[in-house]
Formats: structure tokens, C-alpha cells, sequence
């Protein structure tokens, strides 16, 4: 095990993470998860092939006029290409241009690669490596070198593979590091060879930086770092290409809460949470509940059994103090029975219903039947929390549906369906009636209701809805079973969960979306 | 390192992988799913747990009356309660009332819980373990004992830890499963308490089952194995509470293909990616495209440099042969994967495809073409063979539609909504005119067709819809979005999927209707 116990962090969400086919990041947003990623402790910040790309050099330029603090910034590029010198090659004078004191190159390792890639001998391959990293350590502060290829180069070559990272060290390179770029080794690999990288560099520094292909990124980091490495290059979220680069939010607590290596300040820790959704939300991209540490799902119990025990003592179903890493114990909704359930989640809504035994009393018998119905608040937080308010008798009474009725009608010979949806409603005694369509009847009765109400409630124009899921609950015949629909509503500020329950699936997407509406014009009045 | 190749794996997707708080299965879903599971090669598949909730009794019951092997089903209990005897403690009773050939129990490892959650002594927490085996083994072929919590339970106190493996194994179970059940424990704590339980149990045969919550579910398992266990427990896709249990479609492949371990054979590895898919679309779940191994991206290349280096070695950026494992490389849009594997596909169907270029050609533009618009047919393998023969000429037109139309109303004044359709449709040049009402549209829709229909064809009246599954596929706005309805239909004789797409949701449920009477009509023809 290393004594040095300081792990240099180094992310690439903004570069290798960008390789993912569903991730796509402005300039702007760029430079904003930079900005939180050095809030957040993260050493070096990869922000992007200035050259592969006009987006990556707008970024550098940008990045200099902003307050990202620019010492933690490093720009991506390889070795010089054969037979040009570095001040005549391009790729080399586009990482000077991107202005930035650090840059990392990356260079070729495998022998194979060397001969059938570069088509050049093994010798002139270090040449380029040597060249290349004495040429930027004149001209920066920093200059990291990434053997591609490290593992699999080893695996055929094992001198020549060492000799690579001994002269980018020789060279004047400030760390090396070991990259399984194609991402199926086992940890057993990464144990053995980077012992061996070990017992070659001593006390010289070096990195890890892994992919997910064999779902063994994050412990092939963690065995690098166990076997020496002091430097660990990964993605928040694991973003990347193909199955995703190492996930940082997963390695970074498992080496400062497992294994006491410092990584970032205990009080940025407890930022994870918030990290991992801000770079999801600027990515666009969905949270997956269920991911380690930072999921909405980590910390949820649901079975009767755990849900108990959990109560008694949370080690026995939670392996950390979800506050560490900014997140929270859910206790989830099914099996709502018992009265300390209830009462517990009221109050993560700051309700105090404890003192009012008859609230209390119709809440339990409300839920009871509710849930024999079909309903599952797991999801539909904002319906949960409506319920209770409703009970406790602190709802005001925003609108009143009179009626609604949806059409949807197709003639095979004439293409697309008609959706039409017609809805009466009232509100302080004034009625509105009026119809709008949609491309299916829920978003026509979505857009009827709101057009409705936007005339007492103009806010109502400033959320939409981000999902809808339907779920089919009895199965005796598939369409005339109940039907739950969950639905998902943001205005921007909050998201938050509806749900209706119905043998006709217009009418229980009708109560989600009434739900919807309602707690947004709780929320904006509060 | 073990000398024992074969690993027995046991799937508990059905069982732990519905804790997942997204994940809700019907009855009859449980039993296709039990039926790809064997047919995949998993040697035993965790039912449920009988008395926990009816629906478990409800699988045990129908699984008898499937074409799935009961000798590869088990069911999941805990040890007999304090102070009963086995056969007056209803959980135990259960578990023989399921009447499988497989029992699994678990039973408490950690000094702490015995003390604390079930308040006995240490040494009758192995009289629960000792009693419960036995009396399980006298009814039961195999007995399974799960060490809850057995990893935490080592730290605490080894040696009794130990004790109750050996309690269990004296007893008779077959196997003894370390159970890594909070998740968090790190690659080196498996690899160093399993190798203490091998010098413990030599020969015994014992197991691993893990879970996520720090990202080492796989790796764990995988360590388990590498340490002398021979029986991996995990869920399809990573299913399970909080952050998932060990990802069998990542423990499979890197014991099989990474270790040379024997898990299924090979031929039915190739049927990994379609077993991902099959049991993410009855779980309802949007398949994660960054899947190791079975992700759509799992061998996708964007990168330039990448798509030249894998087209003139895949080894470079591809850790295996993707065929392996059932999934394809996606760079450009190869004509020749799609072709190979769609005239695979229609083999499986019985129809040869392989000397008829034009119908290839014809095929593989209308699927792109319906891929695009968001079809998608895992789970929908009627409406999918439906397509073949129609590209064929092999499918007679039973019957056209001219028109539909569906109205739901609701008054809030006299509470239920109405939903009523009408269709005209012709046979053989015989228009049809007729309405129906149901208690939704889709239902009104569908007793309206088959009320048509049954006229000509009085088999539709065998056919039941079983399940109906909504999926909304882009999220601009959740009801604007465009919509999957996956139907699954039975006869009693057979049970089929169909899938339909379009932006309307009554509009994509008749397709998939229209598909599912069409397969019918079709079946009992030939």
C-alpha cells in the first residue's frame, strides 16, 4: 500500500466524457461545470482537444475570462506526429495556442500500435514521446503523459511498455499515467501490472485512468490506486464513450470513506450529490436513480423488513452516513401503514401532524384505501404531500373541474389521428369552457386544462411536463385493468411527481396532471 | 484460484431484483421471465419469497402449470422464528405450501442482529439455522442457505461468523451463499474473508451475492468467484434495492469470456443482449444504452480516431468480439450486421430468408426506417415475424380497417367517465360498422375491433389481452412525446408481444392490437 495517502484528482467529463454519444455540452455549460468542478475539489480539469474541434478552443478562450480558476485547467492532445518537428506540427501548436499551464498528451504504448498504427519503428516511437514532452515542459507548467493502451501494451510488450512511461519521465513529464483505454481488463490485471509499474517508478508519480466495459472501471481505479497510483483520471457520472469512463462520484468516496485517502475536503464531500445532478442536468441527461452514492434510490428502503430494521439501525442496510456525500435516507411510500411512516413523511415535507390524532386517524384510513386502489406514492412526492395538506384542511381551493370530454378519431384513409379534448371548469364561481387538440388525447386535455386556467393563473405557462409513465396494474385483461400514471412536471426550479389512479387511462393521467397543476400554485404561493 | 470451472448461477431478478423501487412484474410476466432465464442457461431462478404477498403464492402456483423446468425454480424464505418449531411457523409452511423442488433461506450472520433485531442468544440463532436446513432438506431437493450480512458479520466476530456456514452445512444445505448485503465492501475485504471461508470449507461448495452501493457489485462477485466460490447470485440488468444487486450481464460474460469459467453455453451467451432486453421491457425500464456488454453504445464508436483504429483492428477499442455476447459493433450503418442479424432472427421464426435479397433489402429499409420512428421489437417478437411474412407475401390480408373513432367523457357531477369507440373495418369486401363501450378507451377500442371481427373470425374470441405497457420515448414534453404500447396477448396455447408506435397513445395501442389479433388469426391458420 502507498504512504502517500494526497490522491490528485483529474476529470475529463469535458473531453473523454463529451466521446458519449448522448452527451453534448455547450461552451457555456462547459466553463460552468469547470466552475464546479474546482468549487468541488477537482485537482485538473481536461477541457477539451483544443484543434479536434472549434467548440474545445472557443472553450479555452472563454475559460481564461471567466473565474474558473485557470491553474487547474489542462488541454488534450498526443505526441508529434513522425517526421515533423513540434513547432511544425499543428496538433502540437494548437495545445500552446489554447493558452492554459497545463496540457497532457497521450502517445502510443502497444508495439502493434507503433508498427501498424504510426507504421514507424518502436525506437522513433519514443522519440515522438521524448520530443514532444520536452518540447511543452519548456512552454508549461504542467505536462501530464497518457499511455494509451498501458495494460494491453504491457500484455504484448512488457519492456517496451515501461520504457514509454521512463521516457516521458526522463523527458520532464510531471506524472504518467496507465491507461486501459479499451476497458476490459479485471482487476487482477490492473493489480499485477501497475504493481509492477510500481516497482519500476518508485516514488515517481502516476496515474490511472480506466473505462467501464467490463462494469470494473471504478475497481480497476480503486486496485490502481491500492497498487500506487496518486493520480486517478475518471468522469462525473461516468460519462464516455461505449459503457462510460470511471465514475469519479463512486471512486472518490470509496477512496476517502473506505480507505481514508485524501481527495477533496470533507465538506465539498457532501456537495457529491449536488455535482452529479448539476453536470446531468446541464448534459441533459436523465439521473439514474439507482447510481452509488449519489442516486435518489441509494439510500431507499422498501421492503417491510429493512424498513424496520433501517429504524433500529442503519448500518445494518446502509454502508454510509448518506449525509457524507449530500444525499438522504428515503424511507419509500409503499406500505405506507403504519402511523410512524406517516408522520416521518410529513415531516420531510415540514409538516407537524403528530399533535392532531383525527389529521392523522383520516390520513391512515385515506392511504388504506388508496393503496388497495392501486395508488404508490414512490415517485409522486408532490401528490403525497398534496393529500396531507388536503387533510390537514391548509389546501386552498384553486379550481373545480366541471367536465372534460376527449375525442380521438382516425380515418385509414386519410393518415394522421385527431386528438380533441373539451374542458369546463371553474374558478371562484367563474366557468371556463374551452377545447384545444394535441398529438394524443392526454396532451389535448393537458393543453385544454391549461389554456383553462392560465387565465386565472398565468405562472401555470412557466411548467411543463418532463415524463409520463403509464403501468398496467391488474392483469386479468390487459385493457380493462386499473391503470397508474405517474407523471414528472419541472418549472425550471423544481421537479416534482404526480400520480392517478384509474380504471380509464384519461382519467387517471386527468388526476396526475390536476395534481400536477395544484402543487405548482401551492408552491408558488407559500 | 479454484480449480472447480463451472459456476452455478442462480438469478434472483424476480425475487430481490423487485425491491427495486421501479421494477413491478406481473404474474405472468414472471413466468416468461422464468422461462428466458432457463433457456438461457441459468441453473436456478429465485421465484419469491411465498406469504410475503399473494402475487409470489400466485407465481408458484401458475410456474407448475408453465413449460418452464421446475427443477430450476426456488423459493425464498428466512429461518423458522424463536420459539416455534418449524411446522407451526407459517413462513416456514409457506415455503412447502410453494411447491418447488428448491428452498433458500437466509438466516443472521451478525452477532449484532442476532442480539439485537431477533433479541436471542448467539447459540439459538444456530439452533433457527440447524432446525430449518433440516427440516427443509427432508422435503426439498436442494436447500440454499444465504449468510445474510456474512461480510459485516466477519469483521464483527469472525468465528461466528464461520459457525453458522458450518451450522448450516452440518444441517444439509447444498449450498452456502456469503451474502455482501449493505453493498458497501470493498473488492480487498472479499478477497480476503472468502479466502478464510475456502480454508474453512475446502470442497463445500459456497456462493457470492452482492450488491452496488459502491460500485463494486460485479468486481466483488467476481473476486468471490476468483477466492473458490462456485455459485454467483445476481439480477438481470443489476435489478435490485438502492443501488442494484451484482449485474449478471456483466458477472456471465467476464467469468466466461475474461476467466474461462464455464457459466452457460456458448451458443446461448450470444442470447445475452435479447435476455437484457426481454426482461427490461416487461420490467418497463428504459434499457441503459451504456450497459456493459448489452448497451446499444456498448460498442459504438464515435471518436475519429477511434472508427479508423477499429476498422483496422477491432482490439483496439473493442475488449471482445461483440457477436459473444449477442450485440453488434455500431460505427457506420453496416449492411451486413443488420443483414446477418436479421435473417438470424427470422430463422429463429422458421423462415428462411437467407436466398431472397430483394425481401433483405426491402426489410432492412423498413426497419431502419421504424427504428427511427422508435420500434423496437425485444419483447415483441409477433408483431416482428408479422413484418417478415408480410415483406414475404406470406401473410393473407384477414381483414382492413377503414376508420375508428373514441370518446372518453367525464361529467364530475355523477362521477365515472364513459369511453366509447366505434369501428368500421371490412372482410373480404364486407363493411363492418359496430361500437362498444369499456372502462377506457384502448378497452372500448379493442371490444369494439373484436366485436367487428368476430363475425368472420369466432377464434378471436379465445384471445385475451394480458398486459399492456406505455412508454414514452422522447421527453420534450411528457405528453407530446411519442409513445410505445408493448401488448402481450394469450390464447392459453401461447402468449405473444406486440409493440406499436406513434405520437397518439390510442393510435399506437391499435397497432399493437391490430398485430396481436393478426399473429392470432395467422397462428390458426397454419
Amino acid at each position: 500500500m502507498s504512504e502517500n495517502r494526497k490522491i490528485t484528482l483529474y476529470d475529463t467529463t469535458l473531453r473523454d466524457g463529451t466521446q458519449s454519444e448522448d452527451v453534448n455540452f455547450t461552451v457555456v455549460d462547459k466553463i460552468r461545470i469547470a466552475g464546479h468542478l474546482a468549487d468541488f475539489g477537482i485537482d485538473f480539469i481536461e477541457g477539451g482537444w483544443p484543434g479536434s474541434n472549434p467548440r474545445d478552443m472557443d472553450f479555452f478562450r472563454d475559460v481564461k475570462k471567466s473565474s474558473v480558476p485557470i491553474d487547474r485547467i489542462t488541454a488534450f492532445g498526443s505526441t508529434r506526429r513522425a517526421r515533423k518537428k513540434c513547432e511544425d506540427d499543428e496538433i502540437i501548436m494548437a495545445l500552446l495556442d489554447a493558452g492554459v499551464p497545463n496540457i497532457t498528451i497521450f502517445g502510443k504504448t502497444w508495439d502493434l500500435h507503433v508498427r501498424e498504427a504510426l507504421k514507424i519503428s518502436l525506437e522513433e516511437n519514443l522519440e515522438l514521446i521524448a520530443d514532444t514532452v520536452s518540447f511543452l515542459k519548456k512552454r508549461a507548467d504542467k505536462v501530464f503523459y497518457d499511455a494509451e493502451h498501458f495494460f494491453d501494451g504491457y500484455k504484448a510488450n512488457a519492456e517496451y511498455a515501461l520504457k514509454t512511461l521512463i521516457t516521458a519521465r526522463d523527458a520532464g513529464a510531471d506524472t504518467v499515467i496507465l491507461c486501459e483505454t479499451n476497458g476490459g481488463a479485471m482487476p487482477e490485471e490492473i493489480f499485477n501490472i501497475t504493481g509492477a509499474v510500481k516497482d519500476v517508478l518508485g516514488d515517481f508519480p502516476f496515474g490511472i485512468h480506466t473505462h467501464n466495459d467490463g462494469e470494473m472501471a471504478v475497481a480497476n481505479a480503486v486496485t490502481g490506486v491500492r497498487r500506487g497510483a496518486v493520480h486517478v483520471q475518471g468522469t462525473v457520472n461516468g460519462y464516455g464513450e461505449r459503457c462510460g469512463n470511471a465514475n469519479l462520484c463512486s471512486i472518490i468516496p470509496n477512496l476517502q470513506i473506505k480507505y481514508g485517502y485524501e481527495c477533496v475536503p470533507a465538506e465539498n464531500l457532501k456537495k457529491l450529490k449536488d455535482l452529479s445532478r448539476f453536470v446531468d442536468e446541464l448534459g441533459n441527461i436523465k439521473p439514474d436513480t439507482h447510481q452509488p452514492y449519489v442516486g435518489n434510490s441509494a439510500f431507499a428502503h422498501k421492503g417491510g423488513v429493512h424498513v424496520s430494521a433501517i429504524l433500529k439501525d442503519p448500518r445494518t442496510y446502509e454502508h454510509i452516513d448518506p449525509a457524507l456525500v449530500g444525499n438522504t435516507q428515503r424511507v419509500l411510500l409503499s406500505d405506507m401503514s403504519g402511523k410512524s411512516n406517516l408522520i416521518y413523511k410529513a415531516k420531510e415535507f415540514g409538516l407537524d401532524i403528530e399533535s392532531r390524532d383525527d389529521t392523522v386517524k383520516e390520513l391512515l384510513n385515506r392511504l388504506k384505501e388508496m393503496e388497495n386502489r392501486g395508488f404508490q406514492f414512490e415517485g409522486a412526492e408532490a401528490s403525497f404531500e398534496l393529500l396531507i395538506r388536503k387533510a390537514m384542511g391548509t389546501l386552498p381551493n384553486f379550481f373545480d373541474l366541471i367536465s372534460y370530454r376527449v375525442i380521438d378519431e382516425k380515418n385509414f384513409s386519410c393518415g394522421t389521428p385527431l386528438a380533441e379534448a373539451t374542458v369546463m371548469l371553474s374558478v371562484n364561481g367563474i366557468t371556463e369552457h374551452t377545447a384545444a387538440t394535441g398529438n394524443g388525447p392526454v396532451n389535448a386535455l393537458d393543453s385544454a386544462v391549461r389554456k383553462a386556467l392560465a387565465h386565472f393563473y398565468p405562472v401555470i405557462k412557466d411548467m411543463v411536463l418532463v415524463d409520463f409513465k403509464v403501468r398496467i396494474l391488474s392483469s386479468q385483461d390487459g385493457t380493462e385493468a386499473t391503470t397508474r400514471v405517474l407523471m414528472e412536471s419541472t418549472d425550471g426550479i423544481d421537479t416534482w411527481g404526480t400520480v392517478g389512479v384509474a380504471e380509464n387511462i384519461i382519467d387517471a393521467s386527468y388526476q396526475a396532471l390536476a395534481d400536477s397543476i395544484l402543487y405548482k400554485l401551492m408552491k408558488d404561493k407559500k
